[in-house]
């Protein structure tokens, strides 16, 4: 299996901890997003969408979208339960990961990061929503060792990959005990160093 | 089973189409979204991020997430390959609508229908991505009769709900022949009338 990623996305980090920590071979493939890298014609033909991560089974079969990814690795591990409820509380977490945690923080730390702006540049919609994410994710965590009930999955892992560096978009995690708990407990399993 | 929706949102529509289509019996509850339905304590109290749709099995457990609940309804039937890379192609497109298709079109249909906006006084920034997430569906879908290779599955279904009345949003389908077609095939086998 080759992952096309670039590590400065946290959307391909996700695939990588959800490799690493299932000791799955993998060859890492570089793909620069802030030169273009994923908006080749070679990248294209490989998915159209123009979007990293993906991964290229040996087959040549092309499968995007990060949390789509995570989920396929993880199929028959102890990353995804097995029964369907289980597995449709972890499958919850990911969508709502995607749409009402990453577009806000991770896109609040990319303006912050690589276009150089301020906190008080980022859009303030986008900081409002991320801070009620986090806000969301602090009481959630506050009864509870992981995300869902069936222990440490990739629920935790979608969750982890923005929520660690979330302080680089501005974000304030001192607030948050339950959250930075979850953090380290998470860090700890998948041997990631804290992040300063 | 118990559906709590409003049937406003497209989102909620995909659980009722899965539902339709497989024979499954449910209650709706209807949550009036724009009265603030969907933030009462009661409501809270089963979802706390306050957003429809949500199942609530008849054991009292609940789930959120369109895209998980439709997922959930599907698994072993036809609508959900069993094959894992063939479900995770499924899973590529909900989450792809989820990230690059509903937040652009949806939202857009929601400022004009209800928000009362003229085509130009949507967010310019919304339209061009949901401009893009139609080229690339008619793209797509140029070369096949379902979004994936299995066949009709809730990969459809999910980018159905919101690409059928994506002209309320202000978007043309005309120039989309292929999405046109699909759309048709679609609500035949979901045995929905044509939007007008």
């Amino acid at each position: 299996m080759k992952i096309y990623g670039d590590k400065i996305s946290g959307n391909c980090l996700k695939v990588l901890y959800t490799a690493d920590y299932l000791n799955l071979p993998y060859e890492w493939v570089d793909i620069d997003i802030s030169t273009g890298g994923s908006r080749t014609a070679g990248f294209l033909a490989k998915n159209p969408q123009g979007q990293v991560p993906i991964i290229e089974l040996d087959d040549g079969r092309v499968l995007g979208q990060s949390n789509a990814i995570i989920r396929y690795l993880a199929h028959d591990t102890a990353l995804l339960p097995t029964e369907p409820f289980e597995a449709a509380k972890v499958d919850e977490a990911l969508f709502w990961e995607q749409y009402s945690h990453e577009p806000y923080i991770a896109v609040s730390r990319f303006q912050m990061l690589y276009e150089g702006k301020a906190p008080n540049e980022r859009d303030s919609w986008r900081v409002a929503r991320g801070e009620s994410a986090l806000e969301q994710m602090n009481a959630h965590l506050s009864s509870r060792d992981y995300w869902t009930d069936s222990g440490f999955s990739i629920a935790d892992i979608a969750l982890l990959a923005y929520t660690r560096v979330s302080t680089e978009g501005g974000f304030d995690l001192s607030t948050r005990p339950h959250v930075r708990r979850w953090i380290t407990q998470c860090e700890r399993l998948l041997r990631l160093s804290a992040v300063k």
